[in-house]
């Protein structure tokens, strides 16, 4: 493909190389509630991007000349990637909930709430990508983008378009970026634009066909891109529809994608539509749809019953605080659904939700759990909703790993994963302001002149855990210095 | 001061220069409302940084030869400044509250709320800035780095410490940033620590005195920066301390600034403490302290009878989006105080805001609104309660020069009104990627690698209004391409 050959380090299409060594400072979940910081770590990566050990107290001597042979490895012969001071690995981002398509709509949202919003806004610029150089143009500027803010797992929604969402996936494997592509399908002809929509059950599901397939002949053992079921959500699908992609899914075991209980006005509609199915849920479990590998979009009014019904199905939910906000869908309970045992991600949901970055929605998803919790009455429940530093940033890799069935593969640095990380590093205050002007990381005056420091300033004294919350708060993409997918660079800040 | 020394374009303490002609589109408030969209237009701009013309169809040749004449200027003598095609003048953002001695706090705040997170994160820090090494280190990077956002204008808190805040004072006329400089008065017993109030309401008063004599032995006219009374807030003093301050302010006719109803225990808390007033804001009516010129941060929980109150001495509000969701506080209802005929402007407040961009805080407002929406019932007040983008950038510009008093000076490109402002530039997603790599901006492979175009993506095919709103949701201080304050060109990207 074309978009990986503007640089040579970006061609993920090629060997990830050998065996190599990254030392220095590794921070991931360990918990759903704490992050754990291995300091003078090394995570030794083999040529096909599996981690094959993590060892502490580890240099480069150390590791040439103890672990490598302990491995198998020639000492000499493997690639030691050691960081500067202050700088730390981080598991790549996961977003579980994002439309490719909409990227160019990013902050264009108005007032609009979910229904008007989608007629006015979604349906038009989805439709307009049939034309295969648009698609090209957005969908390569959204890949690239969120590589850039180190999201290294996409849960894509393209188009209802065959050959456009072929594209996406084409795109995301030249430039190395972990996928799941799905055709949009949407067939209900009373609740769909003429100019936008399937033109019956039966071509819906041949379309998502035509995508699987293809999916299948440029990537067959979904290493790194996987085809997802995506009927676009209950109101836009017929009954029909939806029992043969229910049906398709028991056929294949392919993932399955789709929205609930996003909107209230949205909620009442598909209790129209679906007078006999008892909640929104239940019409997805009435279809075959409701199932460990499905991952329902905000969840943001379920039911008791519905939250039930999730979790015995063990079906995940894709948080998207900066879309339920900004289309005034409400606030969801995280916490509520967590002591429900159901599984939560995040997503950005562009453009729904107007960033690129997992890291953002982290960052509002902290927010948004406190105005969940200003709801609630004085007490333990109150105090239990809102989120922390450590569970926001588990939401965004480990959390989004168990949603897309990808937690045995990524979301942290063990054994037996595969190295899906970014590498960050902040801006030092340093003392001597001149010496910090000649500071390659920046100090202060450089690294706001220059602009590549980004906005998180490093006094000295803070504690690591304030450091990551920093990142956490004013961090963006020129914290993330380089990421890397099944151990192959697929990015990098100059 | 040496703080403008590391770059000579910074010497904001020297000459603004001769003067300038700046051509290109102009974006402002033409009404609380609505943006107007300048295109083509000439602002003219004299020595001292006063706009004397804005004029349409203008470009180069005509500026010197038709409108200088008439300006009675040498055309040949004048500086233009014309700025490429698709970016834009928009005025300078006005912070109306923000803690400048919190700053290394942003981003650290746990799961505390407003009168424990006083205690546990904020005294501490703000005590230690006695060390004038260490306040210096703290109020640079603050001062350069709201700069970097586009913040012409700052209304500060500093510390206790009298020297400390007349060093604030002194990087704010050396940087070049129009700044509101408040020493923090806090003086009651029982309620400030031991190691961190002032001795007695006269030790509040005189140091407070000293603090004003110092910014008017260095800005004597408060051309630039002025002194601000500053309560903390009614709970950290005393009576007594309060007369005074509100007997100086009567004497001098100095702005006030201060907290109100920000937490329901803080309301709690100050009902307790002063049980004959009828309020929180009646607290300050009480003492003389509730008048045009006081700015009051939050006002989350005002009942019906302090809004009138405030609407009826005239007081102003700072909205502080990020620091009220961050610590639980509520959500503030902008339109209801609006429909009351109060002032309101946009605060960072960091560090209980985690963000020092004026941009975020207009982008959260928006959010936040939604957050107060989503509580309302549904019907005409519910749609009324979101904010739009244009009110938005109105809170960030003009409502913010209102609610400190500068609404002649600041906030719109209008003859007579000084040239604080900013150049906003937005990165194109060009059609040709290899040519894309080329553009100086950017386009995307260069933009997203090289770090310096931000990630406002525009596809070609929006509208001004649409890029604008991209702007307000994507973009950072990588789009403030340039700054200036009174004509000074105070920071500028590299």
């Amino acid at each position: 493909m074309g978009e990986a050959s503007h640089d040579s380090k970006l061609d993920a299409m090629g060997p990830a190389g050998g065996n190599k060594v990254y030392i220095g400072t590794f921070v991931h979940s360990r918990t759903r509630e704490a992050l754990e910081l291995l300091h003078d770590t090394g995570v030794f990566v083999d040529g096909r991007g599996t981690i094959v050990a993590v060892e502490p107290d580890c240099h480069a001597a150390r590791a040439r000349e103890v672990i490598c042979p302990r491995l198998g490895w020639d000492g000499a012969d493997v690639e030691v990637i050691a960081v500067r001071q202050g700088q730390f690995f981080f598991p790549g981002f996961i977003d579980t909930h994002v439309h490719a398509s909409q990227y160019p709509n990013v902050g264009i949202f108005g007032k609009s709430t979910l229904l008007d919003w989608l007629n006015t806004y979604t349906f038009p610029l989805e439709s307009s990508l049939s034309n295969l150089e648009r698609a090209r143009r957005v969908y390569t500027a959204c890949v690239r983008r969120t590589l850039a803010h180190g999201t290294t797992t996409s849960a894509y929604y393209a188009t209802v378009d065959v050959a456009a969402t072929n594209l996406l996936a084409d795109i995301c494997l030249a430039l190395g970026q972990r996928a799941f592509v799905g055709r949009v399908c949407m067939d209900h002809a009373d609740m769909c634009p003429e100019y936008y929509r399937d033109e019956s059950p039966e071509a819906s599901l041949a379309a998502t066909r035509q995508c699987i397939d293809h999916v299948r002949a440029v990537d067959p053992d979904y290493a790194l891109v996987s085809p997802i079921i995506t009927p676009r959500f209950a109101p836009s699908c017929t009954s029909e529809a939806m029992h043969a992609l229910g049906a398709l899914h028991r056929e294949t075991g392919l993932p399955i994608q789709t929205h609930v209980s996003e909107n209230l006005s949205e909620v009442a509609l598909v209790k129209s539509l679906f007078p006999d199915s008892a909640s929104y849920a239940a019409v997805y479990d009435d279809h075959g749809l409701l199932t460990p590998r499905t991952v329902l979009a905000h969840a943001v009014h379920l039911t008791d019953d519905e939250a039930d019904l999730v979790a015995a199905r063990g079906a995940k939910i894709s948080h998207c605080p900066a879309s339920n906000s900004a289309l005034t869908s409400g606030a969801a309970r995280v916490r509520w659904m967590w002591e429900r045992s159901i599984d939560i991600g995040l997503g950005t949901d562009m453009s729904g939700g107007h960033s690129p970055s997992i890291l953002e929605a982290a960052r509002l998803a902290t927010l948004v759990s406190r105005h969940v919790a200003m709801g609630l009455p004085e007490g333990s429940e109150k105090e239990r909703a809102k989120l922390t530093t450590d569970e926001a940033l588990f939401l965004a890799t480990r959390g989004g790993a168990r949603v897309l069935g990808l937690e045995e593969r990524v979301g942290a640095f063990e054994v037996g994963m595969q190295f899906d990380a970014q590498l960050v590093g902040l801006a030092d205050v340093l003392e001597g302001e001149e010496d910090g002007r000649e500071g390659e990381e920046g100090g202060w005056g450089a690294g706001a002149l220059a602009g590549d420091a980004g906005n998180v300033d490093v006094f000295g004294w803070e504690t690591w855990e304030e450091k990551i919350a920093k990142w956490l708060f004013n961090g963006d993409d020129r914290n993330t210095k380089k990421v890397w997918v099944k151990g192959r660079l697929v990015h990098e800040r100059r």
